[in-house]
């Protein structure tokens, strides 16, 4: 190995790279919420993270949008998956014959997307999402189910949201009763971008798309609606009558009594008439969940109901309802707002420090403590000092030094590292007296 | 969505894809490994799939091997990783001011090789590795600490092996005093083969590169040496005096001592001199585990010492030791020979089945029996005859049938699939039943 020329050690820009001590509290959200999927009856899915061009881009006709990393190997045109759901699809389509539907997975797993790098957006990123996926069809109770997971995986990181619900039919109906079914898209578009845009320029744009000025008013008032279930739904019931407009009544009305059932915590969600979600796939039941102590994180988990998932590979239907939540996003939000917990500097719980010759001795104790313990022995050559300055450095809870006094009596002395305290024992009595303190 | 046209799914030829009852297990590798690695005292370390492409292909001076698979973004050339220990290089060259040494850190995560696709052989494949990194040195028993850990990981996982150590000291010192040190990398290259190309053809290839009869013959006795440290330790030990020889002996010695003071049983590994590993840049302590029941597992994990983890990136010197275990060939090998523990259809304890309009009364039930088990509700449209085939086919353990008079008395009957046994009681009584049968 020539040192002749030393090649500057450096990343690609806009993909996250932890340093140890935070990548175990990521690690730590992502086995809790693999924790919450399975207990949920989710079964894990792992698709390869390249899929052939011709299978991911089949929504876009094959047209390589620029985001998507792509190459060719030999005759082969291959795709970094840019998200998990077509990935599902092609799965699905793949395996229907040996799947049990509802067919419910989850997946976490990393995605790329080579946009321009900004803060807060990353081009490598890992996504946790779980979905049920009926054949042919698939009753309301799942969307609810959905819902009521959304509420449990947060719980189980600590994190209190309000899920902000809604089903895309009120809007749907709504714009169909107020006679502009055909300009349903762009009215949507406008609505969704209400909180952007502001009132007036959403006004003018709505507009200048033909809507007057009272029926503005209503699409503008009607999405403003927030709050419980029945209060909401006491408000909007009978503004419109078409078959469009009470499906989405009916279909919120199921999924209140099931939240119900669910026992959900009421303070965690309500029904708001605002969101839409961009992707036009979805097609009943919409959601996006806030961080309401920090309604600048933006949405932190979202997702729905869409009526045909693998439309481009089957001729099964298969409608689903899932959520998605964008995890390295939300680390990078709570670790920049100091709000990840247990942040430490090492897991280790004790370190064993040779003096003088006892490195085997040290190696049993290690042996013997690390049966209930992270332990490790320090071998580093350094000075005594120096090992004591480190141990100090890397926080490091307890201590025990080994000299040949400890070898020949099997006493050792333990250091609590942060008040100096210590305690006198064999190694039995070691153990006992750190798992009562550390675990 | 048009179905027009659709396109067949599949994916790419070379890539796992397990069934989630499969992918279950798999996950469960994952954790064990991943929990003794950090109760080793390993830290989790998790660099991008993605590096530059100047950065990864140092070693070969730039030039891209046909295995790797790369691509241009924009003006940049990217590479995907082929393998963790460069992408370890990197980050510790990058990071240097602001880690402890010895570092100490795992790594679990796929890799990519565009190689020929072939039985056992994947182009997206999970390594687990573990590695310790030194600043400057890094003493012997670090190595022995590897060792340990893939006797704790491998008992984790409940599969027996046998680890095969040597040092690549002993056959450097031999060639060398044996007067062929100019062909130290050739002579070692036909002995690494030795097993698949047959005894008289390895003669045959040394006495090609010059080496005599007798000569051959010492190398080949040599190499054919295992057993326990102490037994093969005293047949060599004089057959050479020159210092690298010398430094093996030391190390091997060195490592059986901290092996025996780690307390790890003596039948999970031994010293074997036709150990030698290909690559050329491990220095020292080397190793191999197999499998003893099944030989033809090959290597299962592997690893050794090397002199200088970062050279192409910094003039720090970085002496390292680590191990890496190929899970994706593992769990294919285990998969392919029925050796896969606890595979279940799925990991539902209980599904809970409505009759008539009992739906909600089901919901909560199920959120009730969720607190400690996997639970569901079946919602799905067919009839209760279909529904029953199904919980059969997936083979789910307890079914409970919710009709009115379940709602109305509270109380519940629990049927064990597996015997038609039933159970009669509250939720409370449910609960406390099936977490004494199923946890």
């Amino acid at each position: 190995m020539t040192n002749n020329k030393l090649i500057t050690p450096r990343k690609l820009s806009g993909f996250m790279e932890l340093m140890p001590n935070k990548q175990i509290i990521f690690d730590n959200m992502v086995d809790k919420i693999k924790k919450t999927y399975l207990s949920a009856g989710f079964m894990p899915l792992d698709t390869p993270v390249l899929e052939l061009s011709e299978i991911l881009l089949a929504k876009s006709g094959g047209s390589i949008d620029k985001e998507v990393y792509h190459f060719n190997k030999g005759d082969t045109s291959i795709c970094m998956r840019y998200d998990l759901t077509v990935p599902l699809a092609r799965f699905v389509a793949m395996n229907a014959e040996n799947l049990s539907f509802p067919f419910k997975r989850f997946q976490i797993g990393k995605v790329y997307r080579g946009e321009r790098a900004q803060k807060g957006r990353f081009r490598e990123f890992m996504q946790c999402d779980a979905d049920i996926v009926g054949l042919e069809d698939l009753p309301v109770v799942a969307d609810a189910e959905c819902l009521n997971l959304v509420d449990k995986v947060f719980k189980s990181l600590n994190l209190k949201i309000l899920n902000r619900i809604s089903n895309r039919n009120i809007l749907f109906g709504l714009v169909e009763g107020l006679g502009y079914k055909d300009k349903t898209e762009e009215i949507l578009i406008i609505l969704d971008k209400f909180d952007k845009i502001g009132k007036d320029n959403a006004i003018e744009e709505l507009k200048y798309l033909g809507v007057d000025d009272e029926n503005c008013q209503k699409l503008i008032e009607t999405t403003s609606l927030k709050g419980d279930f029945d209060f909401v739904l006491s408000k909007i019931e009978n503004i419109c009558d078409n078959e469009t407009f009470k499906k989405g009544i009916q279909e919120l009305k199921e999924v209140g009594l099931y939240l119900n059932a669910f026992n959900v915590d009421k303070n965690c969600y309500n029904l708001d008439l605002s969101i839409i979600r961009g992707q036009n796939y979805y097609t009943g039941t919409v959601f996006e969940a806030i961080i309401p102590s920090h309604p600048e994180f933006g949405t932190v988990c979202g997702g729905g109901r869409y009526d045909n998932l693998a439309g481009y590979y089957t001729d099964k239907k298969m409608p689903g309802v899932g959520l998605s939540i964008g995890l390295t996003r939300l680390f990078d939000l709570l670790d920049q707002n100091n709000m990840l917990e247990n942040v430490k500097q090492t897991n280790i719980d004790v370190q064993i420090i040779p003096l003088g010759d006892t490195l085997l001795n040290c190696l049993s104790l290690e042996n013997f403590l690390s049966q209930k313990l992270v332990c490790e022995v320090n071998y580093d050559s350094r000075s005594f000092k120096a090992k004591m300055r480190e141990a100090n450095k890397r926080q490091i809870p307890y201590i025990i030094v080994v000299g040949e006094n400890e070898v020949n009596s099997g006493v050792y002395q333990l250091k609590n590292m942060s008040n100096g305290e210590t305690f006198n024992g064999n190694k039995e009595e070691i153990l006992n007296f750190l798992t009562k303190s550390t675990l």
